[in-house]
């Protein structure tokens, strides 16, 4: 199809949706969807995302490009122009449990998830098999404190290799270092089992229920260096009572994790989160 | 404040954002929120509300109108300026339940309502007290349907009189007639207690308990003249169960009412809501 | 384990939980779960779930079974006994759309429902692989209005064969005769993809999409002759708005449909949910 | 009326539902609602709450007590035995913002707060009007934090006089001193304005704006010396995005410390809630 997404941020100022939309139009791109946002009107900083139809929007990319890059001078802008069909390669880490693999991939089995899964990374050897039956390519490679330098190194290798665009820890239950971090800015989502900043760090589903918590959450976010700090991109909760002890919390969260992941990997991959300053603008 | 808004209808073809944000900018008006909508690129209706800051507005409004007509003409649209700081003028109708009445004078003293409250109308006489206390005109008109065609005339003059914009039955439980409808379209907004489009009519919370349901909700919509069959505006649910009897689905069905009809209000007073074919599209 | 389920319905009068709890006291049964609910404490009829621990309770049962007679002889009980270790045999109709299959799958992997799913049973191939790559007897059995009283007869057959308690329609989308519904009576278990009463019958999200919804929802029902008017097990909603087209109900629906099948199943095979005057009571 | 509440808690053992169920049946009292958790059947903690009707309880209650007395102390239980109709006596203490306390005047008026509101108490003068005029005394006390010890011993005198049975901080907005708070041991129900324990402390919606969470929360709890620590009854979210700036996150959340501390009020006056190690069971 000959769908395309314009993505700006600047600072703000008159006359910003007048000089894109009149460019788009001129260049004969229909918009679809369009969502702005401004920190402040006067003198913030100015976000934009444009879904628009375009015939034969693939041919003329560069063109397009070269064309937008005078207005994005004006205005100062940072900005990215990406074509709906050119799919996001996508890299899933996983660890022993797969509830969080198993939505990710039974989201892109129905399409979606408009992505190409490049490549499954886990530590473990449960996913192999639901992983190969799909011809998805599964790569083990054992994980832990003391081996961290080098299993990241193999890692990024392996990335580069299946020229990856995204991270997805599907709960991976790893750290990782600000080397593999930095590698990738704004590209590595991980699934958080707690309603951030309650629960930071490992063991979140007893700590809520030593707390005594009535609801439970998950949240998906970019990682940083900062653990479990990251901007965030979706959160969701569940109920729980005074019965549900640390391993029916744990249950009951699988659920949520699911989603909330799958929601937060969807927006990625539609271009429709933008991060600032340690937070997200979602136009969804 | 400076603060206007545009809402714009017509046929869906490229240039629209352009051509209305070069008018926006070349008046020297700032974009601060803009949401749009076409119910299909190719030969559909689209939809634009966009939210400025213009210096002097209230000068310039009719100049501003004057030269936007020909922006319209161009493109065969439906349209209309509107100043924030015009307040939209707001006749409450209710009956005895006051907890809807409640909300709206809460949320209305708390600033989240943006209106004036011109006048209270009830055919009994519980809300007088609280609606006096705050200097708000109060009338008392006996209503049944034996009298409705005479009531409904003095309704309307004293809707008049007011200069009402907007009327908002809350918990009113008294049928309108197509004269009173006609006379005020997609400005009645009604809320219905129940989760429309099940359990139109009378005394919901009653068949919602004889059906068994696990949800009860409210409904927000314009009043045509079909029963409970206008635009739906807002819903919301809560959870129930079996040991709710028909009392305790009104009680809890209450707190949803209320904040069901207090979004769908607000929503309309600044200019969030229009009406297409039946639906609503809500720009939140 | 040594986990047994005690059911109970009869005529409210005093002393049933003293005579009950007495009972399960003096034979070595401690009380882990207790809920009750009566319709109207004056003459209505009263309800009780007991899940308990009792030492070698597989080889007491039937002796459990002798002994309580009495009791209930004396209250006029409808009741039963059961033991958690025996599973219930779950059949799964199902047509092409997978996600309600698969969740149900994954729940029972996970060890969230405790069952033996005995024979799926579809009038399409698709499911074939996935059922039977878990060594799950998988049946094809044509299926339209034409044949349905001959294909019906054979599926009888099959539950037969199978020893089946519990059938589950996970999106089958085919309709039952009155036959095959009254020969497993509150033991077919369905799931709508409407908020019940709303949308009764075809196509529900195109009719939601129709009347400008912002909420749809799911049910799981029992299945009785009068079409998607049985017990209400459990409903939940998702909010949507106005750019959702049908298709995208469907979609978002989904997920809904997933969640409430699973736990309406779930529940059922927990003993947890009775069936009174068209209503369920749901002990979770 | 003649309902009565009985509230116990003891180490679990067989037997226990037995006793207590005989000697109500012996003493002519009907269970209504029952409810029961037990920390582990092996050896844990075992708590109880049965709602019953009991002809002439006014009369018996003493006598009741008195017979319950041997039955308790068999099992070494803690307990209580409460008359639905000698209704709680609160005390809110409240400071400028009113939302908190309209709601649960409202709440109180419907019918769904059983209490008598036996005194305001406010640090400020804006609630006065609203407190007189339903005759309720209201008392204002200047607070800060360098006349804290001072102020508190008045308050402690204030509600010795009006005999007050339970303490709501409605957005009170003060730090109660340890003197005061171990007065009234798990009588002291608090609103705190986040999702706890994410936003301990001063200015959670400032810091939850700042963190860009997508959801923000209100929690009631009971107050202990441990600030915002206490045992938790209660919490509820609401979805927000990047647009919601802390302002109109607290705008947000009023509407959920609302309903939240209603709730959380209603639980406590009906005998729902039992505190056990910091935690709540909620018998709701």
């Amino acid at each position: 199809e000959d769908k395309g997404r314009l993505l700006v941020s600047c600072p703000d100022q008159p006359g910003i949706v007048s000089a894109v939309s009149a460019f788009l139009f001129e260049h004969g791109a229909n918009i679809i969807e369009s969502n702005q946002y401004t920190t402040d009107p006067e003198g913030g900083r100015f976000f934009l995302r444009i879904e628009f139809d375009c015939a034969g929007i693939r041919e003329k990319k560069s063109s397009l490009q070269a064309a937008f890059a005078s207005v994005a001078e004006k205005f100062d802008m940072t900005w990215s122009l990406t074509l709906a069909s050119e799919l996001k390669r996508v890299a899933i880490f996983v660890s022993k449990e797969l509830h969080c693999l198993h939505e990710l991939i039974w989201e892109w089995q129905t399409g979606n998830l408009m992505a190409e899964i490049a490549v499954v990374i886990s530590n473990h050897e449960e996913a192999r098999e639901l992983v190969e039956r799909l011809n998805i390519p599964f790569h083990y490679m054992k994980a832990n404190k003391d081996i961290r330098a080098e299993v990241e190194k193999k890692q990024l290798e392996l990335l580069e290799q299946y020229d990856v665009d995204v991270i997805v820890l599907a709960r991976y239950m790893q750290i990782l270092t600000p080397d593999f971090v930095s590698a990738h800015p704004n590209r590595i989502i991980n699934i958080h089992h707690s309603f951030l900043p309650a629960f930071i760090g490992a063991n979140p589903y007893k700590r809520a229920y030593e707390r005594g918590v009535k609801l439970i959450g998950a949240t998906s976010h970019y990682v940083t260096n900062d653990l479990d700090e990251g901007p965030i991109i979706e959160q969701d909760i569940e109920r729980v009572d005074h019965r549900d002890n640390a391993e029916a919390l744990k249950n009951i969260g699988r659920t949520i994790e699911r989603s909330v992941l799958a929601r937060a990997v969807k927006w990625h991959l539609e271009d429709r989160v933008i991060v600032h300053e340690n937070k997200t603008i979602v136009f969804n």
